[in-house]
This record gives C-alpha cells, structure tokens and sequence, in this order.
C-alpha cells in the first residue's frame, strides 16, 4: 500500500453511489457545488443492482404471466406459454445496466469527479480512499456518509447451502426453484412469494414469532386469503428449531402458532435478514461520531452527524430502510449545505408492496388511530364494484379510507388492488395537503377509471358511495 | 293505445337510466327521496352499453395485445399468438351485462321504482309513459331529464353501406377490418384508431378542416409522432369529396392540408359523428323550456331548467359530453332537490384518451397559458428517463407540467404515456387544491414507481430533475 504523500483538496466528498449517494451528488451539482463521490462497488448500490430493480423486475414479469389466462378471454390466443427464468435474468442485467449507466453519464454530465475505492475517515475533515495498492487522502470541507446496509442471515439460519439464500439473492438461482419457503414477513418476503407462486414454483410463507404483514389489519386479512387461494401456505408464529439439507431438498423443523412440532420441505429457503448500517469500515469510531447501540450514526434534521462536516443519510441512519427516505435525505443533505433550509417528513411514506394484486398503504392504520385515541369514520370499497375492474377483470381488493370525523380530514389511505403503487401518490398528496373528504368527493375523475374507486371509498364513509348496495356501507 | 284514466303521484321522476341518470337516482334514495326511474333501452345507457365500457374493453385488450412482444423479453413464451375479434366482442357483452345488472341490482337495493317506456312532458308537473300500448301519467314533485346524446353522420357521409359505421357502432364489426379509415380526431378516433391498430388492422386517420387533437401541442407532436410510428396515417385538413363503394373496398376522396385532390382506399370507415341532446321527444317545446340554437336545455346552477320543477343534467344540456360531467350534474341536481347547495365545477375535467400510450390532461395548456397573459415555467419529464418506465419497458411519451412564475401555482399537467389515466387523480387534485410547484416535491414517492416521473417533471422547472441532463433541463 502507497500512502500518497499529498492530500488532494476537495468541496464536497459523497461516499456511497446507491440513490442516496448518486441524488445527493447530482443535487450538489445543480446547487453549483464542486462533487465528488466514491463508491466501491457499482453505481447505482443494492438498490439499483440488486434490490428495489431486480426485484420490480420480478413483480412485473410475474404480474404479466400471472395476465396470461385473462388473454384468453380477451380474444388473445397463445400456444402453450412456458416460463424461462433464465431469459428474465438476462432482461434485469440488461434493466440494471441500463439504469446503471444512465447514473454515470448523469453524473458525468454534471460534472461530477467519481473515484472508485474504498473510503474511510482519517480525521474530520480528511477521508482515505484505497483501491489496491493506491491509497489517496483528499482534505473535504464537507461529506456526506451514504454507504447504506447489508443484509445480515437471521441467527438462526445461515447460507451453508446452495438451497439457501439470503433476501434478493433468490434472485440469481438459474432455475425456478420446485418449492420456494420464505421465512419472513415484509414486503420483500410478500413480492418473492407473489413472484414466485405466479412463475409457477410452490411457495410457504414462515412467518416469525409475534410477526404479521405490514399493512392495515384488513389489507392483512385481505391478502391473507389472496394468498391462499394462490395456495401459498402461511405458517405463522414460526420458531424454527432445525434445518437440514438432504440431496433433493432442505427440510425446516419448527414450533408453530399452536407450538406444535412441524416440518416442511422445500427445494430452496429464501431467509429474508436484517439490514445492518455499513458503518463499521468508515473509522467514524475513532473519531467518536455518535452512533445508536444498533450502530446507525445519529443525525440532525440538517442531515448532519455529531461531527459538522459530516452528514449521513439512508441506511446508515434510524428510520426505515427505504430507497426514498435516503433519496429525500440525500437531496436534503446537499442543500442543507448550499445554505437552504430544507425538511424531511417521513410521515405520509407510502409503504408498497407490488404483489398480484399490489398494496399501497400511507397515513394511519386502524390500529394506529385508535392507539392515538381518534374518533374515525372508516369505509371499505371493493375494487370489484369498480367499472374499470370489470373492464380490466382485476376485481380483487378494496381501497379503505380513514376519516377524523371532528374534522373530515384524511388520516389513512391502504389499498390492496390493481394500480395501487400508482395510486399512492393520490393518498400521499391528500396526506400532505390535509385534504378532507369534501377534496375527494368534489373533484371530476376520468370514466371509467380507478381513481372513482377512491372517490366512492371516500363517499361511502357517510353512505353515499353509488356503487355499493345500501346494507353494505 | 290507452291513454290511464288515472294520474298517479310521484315525488322525483328522472328520465334516462344512463350514468347521469342512475347516479342521481341512487343519490336521491340515498338522501330519502322516493325516486322513479324511467328507460326506454338498457339501463346504463349509451355509455355503458356501446360507449364508454365497450370502448374501454377494445383499448384495454388492444394494450394487452401491444405487450405480446414485451413478454418475450420478460421470459414468458407465448407460441404462435392470434387475435380473435368475435371472443373479445363475447367478453364486451359478457362485462356490459354484468355492469347493467350490477345498476339494475342497485337501483333494486335503493328501492327505486323502474319504469320502462318513453317519457314526455304533459305540463311542468305531469309526464306521459308510452310503452307499446300502455301510456301512463304521473303527476311529480321534481323531474330531473337526463335522456343524453344521440351520435349523427357527418353531413357529408351516410351509413348507407356495410362498410360505413358510426362512431361506436364499429365495435359490431365481427371481424378486423383489413383497412379501418377514421374519419375524425377527437379521444373516440384515437382510440379506435389505437385498438385496431394493434390487433392488426391497416389504419387511416382523415382529420377535418381546421382540427388537430384535442390536447396541449407538444402531446399532440408527440402523439403523431407515435401514430407515425406505428404506421396509422394521419391525414389533415381533409374536406371530404366523394365517397364511393366498390365490391371490395371503400374509397374516398378529398381536399387534403395542400389542397390537392387525394384518394384513400380503405375497407371500412368509421365516421365520428356529433351528439346532439335527445330533446326532441320530451315535449319541452310544447312548455317553452328554454334551449340553446342548438337545441340543448340551459340551466342554471342547481341544474335547474326554466321551469323550476324540471332539472336537466349530461349531454341534454351544454358543455362537454361526457360521462364525467353528466354524473356530477346528477349527484348535485337531487343534492339540490334535497335541498342541499352543490357546486358543479368543471374547470379540471381530466381529458384522457386510452391510446397507447394513454394520454392524460387536466388544467391549462401552454396555448391558454399564453393566450391568458399568464407568465409559466413549462418543464417536460420523459418518460424513458423514469426507472419503472425501464423496467416495464413502456418509455414513451412525458410529462408536461406548467406553472405560474408569479406563486409557483400549477396551472396544467399533460401527460403521455403508461398509466396516464390512472395518474390524473394526482393531477386534479393538484390542481383542486391549488398545489404548488412544492407540493409535489415536498412529498415521498414509492421508488421505482411513475409517481417519481411526475416529481421529476416538476423538479424540472427549476433544473432539479435528477434524471435529466443539466443541458436538456
């Protein structure tokens, strides 16, 4: 290793190019900052090469094959339909580096400096970058910490096994795998299960002890039958006790939610970890950066860590694990430094699951206002009362809405049904503007079209929705 | 014919079970009226029965149709595929008719009298019920008309051939027309025009004098642009001169934009003709209720005609013909009976074709923009340049955002392209709320999701869209 003898000056150093990083970095630019960013691995991180993208990749692949029998009815005929997972590999390479090079010539065009290596802090204001025998030192006036998480194998598993695999990595078996068990519970877990049982493969979903779905308690009774009827088997309250491989298959023993003793057999184990922050090679312990126990840096809502010049956003932070709160952090963290005064409110985050049919869910659930002790009015409007659900033969699910009734305001929107991610940024935006029923209700909406599906859950909370029978509201 | 001896009593009478109809008529049950309904056809009317549904049922197959090639890359293998216009004009039937007894069942929950016969007005409180030899009168308190629009030929064109159909009347047709001529330009030819295209037909489009499409001018460059694209001729500034039938095909000729005599041979032509008010058969002559030079019904705000016991709403009356509008006047016509002080505002009316890709505008183009003095950024996010886009493979189109420099105010949005329909909820309602240029950008959008693609276009204005390159914002 050279250490070179001359540390380099430079404005703003980014360490990490996953969407935190690159949106951080392209901000800064427009904001007429002098950038640059260092990333050890492929632009664009876990989010763009392995996670977020290939996994959409997989959803709507699976949606589409999952379309193939309502073709039929439509007129369209095929031959025999056949599932090639291997050709769908070669699509997502082709999407990820698609994508991955669009940010780089993004970030060339903005001139910004990338520097492959790895980096660590030296002092507070100088950071080592190393890549292979090369070790440079660049003197910053500000950087920012965007080196996101790993996910870790849950304790009790681990991948001594080429049938077990650990979150996306499912996502690189060559084959569709026989019987797929999924052990976990989020809205990963949901979208390999939902992909997976749609591409033809058998699927058990093992859900951990004291775990449920991540929605509204309706929207998880909801899917919970829209997964059995897709015969994906749920076992809840799993305390796994054993797993052994033998030369066909890996069988799991484990107590369930009676606490009796069960087994299941599968081809393959998808263990879907936690995310740990990428902290531990950034030498922020020598300089006494304050982390949580769980070792994520603590922020400010200026972004910026117990040491000024450093800032941290996404996943090295608290809150939840998501490309769009480090993207929002990221932009948030460049103007802060530019001199502005922005502000992150994760309140009304939507949290998507693009499963068949997909879920969308922003605001307060249920449980929550009820836990914050408001009086609501709550309606449930079926998606198959819905014209263009008809039309597109789509029916299943409801949208639910959740009123103050002192005020009429919108407090949650949670939807299980046909173009609910769209959807979401409808329910985000009468989140964020306060909106009241009377926002819903007055406005016109194209006919036929989903969005009179959200009008009439909206409507139907004083009875007056016109496509559901009078009993019902 | 046997003229009742008796009038019997009837609190609110409509005429017409088309969607301005029947949702007045479940709203007025819903606020405790007794309500009588009376059709002469299908429940639903034009819009359910041959307009809007059936149109919807060929765009939305049509889309299914484009994506075959899609699918190959996905790694779903189709075999040889083909299109079968008789099980698709099967599965329209199929839809209409459960939409039809679904409004037959709701009108049935609402106990809502149904009478079936042609309506016409006696006096300002009476009205005749003809129905084959039977004709009843009814005395009542309100009568809301609601009888739509009927669809005329061109006066230059007949439907004096099998090969010359009517607006919607095509959807008959039961089998693809090897060269399918539209004659028209309005979100009807379009998707008529789109459809055909896509199962396989040749398709021409004949625009008339003096006309373009129907949305802001760079959608409508951009439409042709994609038309061309997909080999659908367009024609402009045609002035029809002949058209004459042959055993095998239809052959017309005109006065194209250059004045040169010009001759299309097509299969078949459709003809999209104008509505006009069905008001002729209502006896409202007879009472002096006043109408335009065009024969439509005027009301005032309440939906109320010149005779105050007598409300007309939808395609009888003026503005735009759409199904959208006649609902809304609907609701608010019986909101008023009951005494209720509804507003009708149709001034963000989303306009949407189901092209491929769809199209979607709400709010003010940049012409109106301009021609109301006002001072706008016009930003515009393509479409290719958003991350789901890439993944779903449907990278055409953008959107277009215009907003006022003096406060930031949205005063239009435009978009082409994938999900378009669904997106402009988010439009009107940025719009109805008088959402600014940081209303959009404040909020969290899933990630990938189209959502992201409207921020962009937004972020845009001031150069802060992340995927676009700092030359091209």
């Amino acid at each position: 290793m050279v250490v070179g003898e001359i540390s380099q000056e430079r404005d703003l150093v980014i360490i990490g190019g996953g969407p935190g990083g690159y949106n951080a970095a392209i901000r800064a630019a427009q904001l007429g900052l002098e950038v640059t960013l260092i990333e050890t691995e492929d632009m664009g991180g876990v989010c763009l090469n392995k996670g977020c993208i290939p996994s959409k990749v997989w959803t709507h692949a699976a949606k589409k094959n999952a379309e193939l029998v309502h073709l039929k009815e439509l007129g369209i005929h095929t031959g025999n339909t056949s599932f090639d997972i291997k050709k769908l590999m070669a699509y997502k390479t082709k999407v990820t580096d698609q994508l991955r090079s669009g940010v780089e010539a993004l970030c060339k065009a903005n001139k910004i400096e990338l520097i492959e290596g790895k980096a660590s802090f030296l002092t507070e204001d100088r950071i080592g970058v190393e890549n292979g025998h090369q070790f440079d030192v660049y003197v910053f006036k500000q950087a920012i910490i965007a080196t996101g998480s790993t996910t870790k194998y849950p304790a009790e598993l681990s991948g001594n096994s080429s049938r077990i695999f650990l979150s996306y990595e499912i996502f690189e078996l060559p084959h569709l795998p026989e019987h797929l068990i999924i052990y976990g519970s989020d809205y990963i877990s949901l979208e390999i299960a939902s992909s997976y049982a749609s591409f033809g493969s058998k699927v058990t979903i093992l859900m951990r002890e004291d775990e449920d779905f991540l929605f509204d308690k309706s929207i998880n009774k909801e899917l919970k039958r829209l997964l059995k009827r897709k015969k994906i088997q749920v076992k809840k309250q799993v305390v796994i006790q054993a797993v052994e491989e033998t030369e066909k298959d890996i069988r799991i023993t484990f107590a369930d939610d009676k606490q009796t003793k069960q087994t299941v057999e599968g081809t393959h184990l998808v263990a879907i970890g936690e995310k740990k922050p990428n902290v531990n090679e950034l030498g922020i312990g020598r300089l006494g950066m304050k982390q949580t126990d769980k070792g994520s840096i603590v922020i400010n809502h200026r972004m910026q860590t117990s040491l000024p010049s450093i800032y941290a956003i996404g996943d090295v932070t608290e809150g939840p694990l998501l490309a769009v709160k480090a993207i929002k952090q990221g932009k948030a963290a460049v103007e802060s430094i530019a001199g502005g005064n922005p502000e992150v409110d994760l309140t009304f985050l939507p949290v998507v699951a693009h499963t068949i049919p997909p879920i969308a869910s922003v605001g307060l659930t249920e449980k929550e206002v009820h836990d914050h002790g408001l009086v609501a009015r709550i309606s449930q409007f079926p998606i198959g009362s819905n014209g263009y659900a008809m039309i597109s033969n789509q029916r299943d699910g409801f949208i639910k809405v959740i009123t103050d009734t002192r005020n009429d305001l919108i407090l949650g929107v949670h939807m299980i049904g046909e173009g609910a991610v769209e959807l979401s940024a409808v329910f985000v935006q009468l989140l964020e503007m306060a909106g009241k029923e009377e926002d819903v209700i007055f406005p016109n909406y194209a006919h036929p079209s989903m969005n009179e599906g959200l009008m009439e859950a909206v409507e139907s909370l004083i009875g007056h929705a016109i496509h559901i029978t009078p009993q019902k509201q």
